[in-house]
Parts: C-alpha cells; structure tokens; sequence
C-alpha cells in the first residue's frame, strides 16, 4: 500500500457531495484556532445559521417578544424539534421523540419508564463498558426499583453482539440498556437483530443513540425499537450542553409512566391542576422548563443533518475514516500505533481510535500543534470525524502532523 | 386618598436609586412591544450585557475554541455561577450551589437528597396551594420512596406560617417542601422562623426560591437551610428555560444522596471508572452536562442583582407593589377587583394578584393593549414587578389602561 497523498485528499474533497456544508459551518483560520477538529463527535461546529438564529430569539424573541413568546412558538418547540430530529434522523414517525433535559436526566427518565413497563421483572442488562453516565444510572436505577443489574464484558475494543448477550437474556430480563456506537472503540451495534432478539424474551430495549445519531442511519420505527435517547452537540451540532432527546415508541404511550412529572409533562399545563395529569403522547415525558436556546440551536444542527441526508452522511464517514485508517498503517503503525476500532467501516460509528502506549504525551502534543481530538484512559487518541463539517484534506493535514509529533515524542523518550 | 398621579410616579423614578439599572435592559418600545411588561417574575427582561456575552460565547468560545472551552471554563460555570449567586443573592457561602438542570429536576433531587437524609422517617409535608411541579413532585418522590404525603391547606390567598404547619409537624416528618414566596398570592413566608420549626422536629426543610430569590433577602446560612432550589429566569434575568439551581448546607455534603448519578458529578469526571464516586461537594448534585448558554446568561444576570445589592431591590419591590395597591384601591375597586395579595408590603414578595370574576377577559384585553401579565385561574390578574428594570411610570400607565380596558369590558358585558 501506498499512503494516499494530500492531492489524493484534495480530490475526495473535489468530488464530495457534501462538500458544499462545510461553509455552512463556522470554521475559523485566525490565531488560536484548530489547524484540524477531529472532535465533532463530542461538540459539534457552530452552523452559521445557529449563530444567526440564536441572536434572532435572544434580541427579538427574548428581548422583544418576552414572556408572549412562549405561546408564539416556544412552548411545541420540544415536541416540533422532536419531531424534525424523528424524522429526518432517528426513523421515527411524529409525536414520539420530545427534546430537553441532558442526556443524564433523559436517560434516568427512560431507564425508569422501560422497567415499569415490565414491572414483574427484576433484572436490567448492560455492558460493564458503556459510557460512565450509562453504567452509574443503570446502577442507580435499578437500586431504586430494588431490582439487580446483570453486567455483560465484551471482550477488549469489541463491542455488543447478539452471540455476546445471548447469556445474559432470560424470562427474568426487563431492560437491556445498550448504545448503539460504543463511545470508545466505535463498535456499530446491530440494532435490528439486537433489538429482535431483546423483544423475543419479552424485555424493553433501550438504546443510547449519542454516538451513533446524526452519523449513521438510525431506524428506530422499522427496527421496533421500544426507547432511545441521544445527545445533540455531538454530530447534531446543537452547542455545548444543548438538550438531549428520547424517544418512546407509540405503542408504549398508554399508561406510560416516568419519574420526574412536572408541569410541562401534565396534559393541561395552565390548569395547574390539584392532581397530575399527564399528557397523552410523549409530552408526558418532559419535566421542567427546557432551554430555549439550546433547543432551537438544535432545530438548526437538524436541519443541516436533514438537508443533507443521512445516507450521504454515513458514506462520508466511511470514506473519512478509511482515509485515516489507511494513513494510520502507513505512517503510524511503523511508531508503534493499533487501530483499536472495527476495520469493517460498516462495522463503525464515524470516529476511530488509534493505540499507543504514550497516547496522552502524544495528544498533548497533538493539541499544541492545533489537531484537536480527545485522549482516552489509558493508552487511546479518539479521532472524530464529523461528515457535514469536516474535509478529507483536514484529515489528510492533522494526519500528517500526528506522524511528526508521535516520531519527535518518540525521540525525546529515547 | 387620592390616587398617586402620573407625575407622582415619574418624581418616584427620579428618585429611585436603582433607575440606572433600567438602562441596563433591552427596553423595546418598537411595534409589537410591551408597552408595560409586568410578567418579569415569569420572564425577566433581556440584560444588554446578556445578549452581548451570548454572541461572544457562540462566536467566539464555541466556534473557535470549540471542545478546548471546557476545560478552559465552562467545566467549572455550574459552580462558578453558583458561588456567585450563593453569596450575592442566597446568603450562602461558597461550596453550597450548582446551577444546572430545570427547577423540576432540581427539586426532584433535591427531594430524594432530603428524603435520604432521614431514612427512618416517612413523612412528606407540603402545600397542597402551591406551584404544580412542586406538588407532583412531592408526591412522585413520597411514592417512590414508599412514603406518604402530609398535605397542609392554607386559608384560601393565604401562604405559610408557622401557626398553620405546626399540627403537621411531629416525630415521623422526613421532609416539609415549601416557597419562599407563593406563586399565586406572593404571600411571603418566614423562612427563619419556619426553618427553625421544622429543624426542631428533626425534619429536613427544603425551600423553593423560584418566585423570590433576586427580588427578596434570602439568607440560607444564617437561617440554618437545609436545601433549596429555584429558578432563574424570573428575577434573575437568565432567559428563557434557564437552568435552575440547587443549594444543600455544607453540614449535609457527607454521604450526601442523589437520585440521577451522572458524569459531571463524579469525583473525577475524566477517569470514567468503573464504579461511581460522586464528588465530595456540591458537586455531587451535578449529572449530565448542563446548557452553557443558560449558565453564561445567568452569570450575567446575577451580577446585575449582585452589583444593584438585594437592599436596594426589596425596597424598590416594596414601593412598586404599593404604587399599584394604591391604584389598584382608588381605580380599580369600584369596578369590583379586590387585592387578593397581602396588605402588609413586608409580608409579600414582588408581584401582586388582583381578583375581579372575568379576570380572563380582562387579562386578554390587556395583553392586546401592550400590557403584559398572567392570567391566573379561575380570577386573577398576576402583576409582575421585577424591580430591576420596571419603572414607576410604566407601572402607572398600565394600572391607567388596566382601569380603561377592565371599564370597557363591564359596558361591553351590561
């Protein structure tokens, strides 16, 4: 093999189809800013339009507008970004994904609402190596419903399978929590057969969608898909902290309960009724106030992900990190490096991890030098690779850089 | 009496020590503004500096700093923000407040926290007048915890006191949920004396803030709080959906419970370990990433109470709500609204209820004519005085039009 040249990435870029996104993208050349983001998959680019809607609704809608602003439009805005974000990104008809709340709370929420649906089952499933927030809420969860979690161990950078949760499912299974791109190695989950299988034994599936949505095709209706949650300023680019999302199928909404009922979940929110009604459809899953802002800065990330398709998407991401696998093996596996992720590209959320023994070293080299990715314990350096916002010859130029700086780490440690 | 006239209100301007506050605020006065905006305490107006940081915070620290921001300074903005407004507007020292989350997630923490506090009660005492939220809360915690709900009834436009709690309280009281100020009738409670009641029993005293933090003295260390929760974009001036935050007296840090573990209150939160150590403060009541949009706006809008002093706005408060006792008496009496606030100006909070029977075509017509308020079931006109950016005139020319507009409705309906 011989590595692809920076030409070679100049021509993916020419012939891109999404290429015309990125300037829809703030993607800043001065001082201080990053020479190559590779870390869309933890806070997405700001959209132009994102900068420009969010000072529309802070000088007019807030300022001007004021409190008559929340019967204009802000208060369906959970429920209408819900339904743009179903639609264009999860594969879920209207009225079953609701927006706000962080991706914690949405979590807990869900967690709480799928066992109750099972409520004669004592036993939630996970993975002992889900995202932190995952494993701690299981936990927390299932201590509340004095039930008991049954960890699965994939083995090292593997990620969930049917053969590998096949033990672990029986008559005594309520939930199984799992995520869909596992945040580390990017293991793509199959969630059709997945799901399958967890509804066969008669269980609630769950499914965290933050690492995979808005990056791979997602088809929560059509895969029967019970509930999902996800963030939104990773590949959905809605800004820092913006609010996360669930999703419960329409077929669950009778009777469904949750633990957090507040005023915006009740099915008459003015009423300020004695007693808690709640709503009818997926409202009911919403609490307390959400963030305005956040919530149509993530109205303006969809829009950007619906615009372009998620079909369109997805082959980026393919070809994005094969560009970087096929670098990694000729420049970096000679410095001791591993791709620690699936080399099937279809078995792959759209980052990638790279091993090497002095990986934190390296990032903070890697950081100083302006390539921006993340350093995970112990010995990994994550490379997102946000199709809408990222080029091939960002990639091709961080790639490069990442070969200089490992090889002059490696002579400063010899 | 006579009642105050348009150059009585505009003497009272002149001399408000705090009218240069106003200036601070987007004051529109444009086609579709407000001519009076009397709904602060629902939505507080836009600060200037607010809309100004938010473009910087978007432009500038999201779309270059990108990911680099959270370690730069937005990791630490919950408690930052919440070190703030403690000692600005709280009366409690630092360590005590994180900002994250909507009031009804912060209450529902809030609420298992104090509940945990004291396991071998199972008594929750609360209003069954007060806000919605707060009242499924309690009674959603009290159900998952198996407990049972006390409920206390106030006489009707009455608030608490400790003559009405005190048949409530005895030896098996875990938790008394109350507000500060009620949101209906602005009843001001006596938080020091209540507090103090409630701790005698060796119960646990949670108080809700939402409706007077930023517009009246809070003093949560020296009256010996327990926890508190409250809101922020009412009088604190933090836009809309906010988050709100959360207070728990130092003395309780240790061993100190939370229902939804999340990430950003674990004691590391970048060593993602395998088994959940909360953080050994305030921390701990963190969970998942907070809107930093949110957190910046309500930086902002605290230091404006913090630089304006909370002396300065109560008494504004006070004479505010008196100027419209005052036209409400000579104006509106005779066309059959009663004050359904409390007379004594020290025994309120900074809004008002005015009660007539068609309130809600009163209210309707007002909003036409550029005054804004609330409608408040099934008869009352809730005036807002956020005392920070309402002028004595703008309160006259509304109480003027309210008096036109209620005069028309009763010749329209004779």
């Amino acid at each position: 093999m011989t590595a692809p040249s920076r030409a070679d990435a100049e021509n993916l870029d020419a012939a891109d189809p999404l290429r015309g996104f990125r300037d829809h993208f703030v993607i800043g050349a001065g001082p201080g800013d990053a020479v190559a983001y590779l870390d869309g998959n933890s806070l997405g680019r700001l959209p132009q339009a994102t900068a420009e809607r969010l000072e529309q609704v802070v000088r007019h809608e807030w300022g001007s507008r004021l409190i008559r602003a929340w019967d204009e439009r802000w208060l369906s805005l959970p429920v209408e970004v819900g339904n743009l974000l179903g639609e264009a990104v999860l594969g879920a008809a209207a009225g079953q994904v609701v927006v706000a709340d962080s991706t914690s709370v949405c979590l807990f929420k869900a967690l709480h609402a799928a066992a109750a649906l099972r409520p004669h089952r004592q036993v939630l499933v996970a993975l002992d190596t889900d995202f932190p927030t995952d494993r701690y809420l299981v936990e927390a969860v299932s201590a509340q419903r004095g039930s008991t979690v049954r960890w699965v161990s994939p083995p090292s950078d593997a990620g969930v399978t049917a053969d590998l949760l096949a033990p672990a499912l029986d008559g005594g299974v309520a939930v199984v929590l799992l995520s869909h791109v596992d945040y580390r190695s990017a293991h793509l989950a199959d969630m059709t057969d997945i799901t399958r299988q967890v509804r066969d034994i008669g269980a609630v599936v769950v499914w965290d969608l933050s690492h995979s949505a808005g990056s791979v095709a997602v088809t929560l209706d059509s895969d029967g898909v019970d509930l999902a949650v996800g963030c939104t300023y990773k590949y959905l680019n809605g800004g820092p902290g913006s609010p996360a999302y669930i999703y419960v199928a329409a077929r669950h909404h009778d009777g469904l309960q949750q633990p957090v009922p507040g005023w915006l979940g009740a099915a008459d929110v003015f009423a300020m009724a004695p007693d808690f009604t709640p709503a009818p459809g997926i409202e009911r899953m919403l609490s307390g106030t959400p963030s305005l802002l956040g919530l149509v800065a993530v109205e303006e990330g969809v829009r950007l992900v619906a615009e372009a398709g998620i079909g369109a998407i997805r082959a980026k991401g393919v070809a994005l990190t094969e560009l970087v696998v096929a670098l990694a093996d000729e420049w970096l596996a000679p410095l001791g490096v591993t791709v620690a992720s699936p080399r099937d590209p279809y078995g792959r959320g759209a980052h990638l991890v790279l091993r090497h023994p002095d990986a934190r070293g390296w990032c903070e080299r890697l950081v100083a030098a302006g390539v921006v990715g993340d350093f995970r314990n112990p010995d990994l350096w994550r490379v997102g690779l946000s199709p809408l916002s990222t080029s091939y010859a960002e990639v091709w130029d961080a790639m490069r850089i990442a070969r200089g700086e490992l090889a002059a780490l490696t002579r400063a440690a010899s």
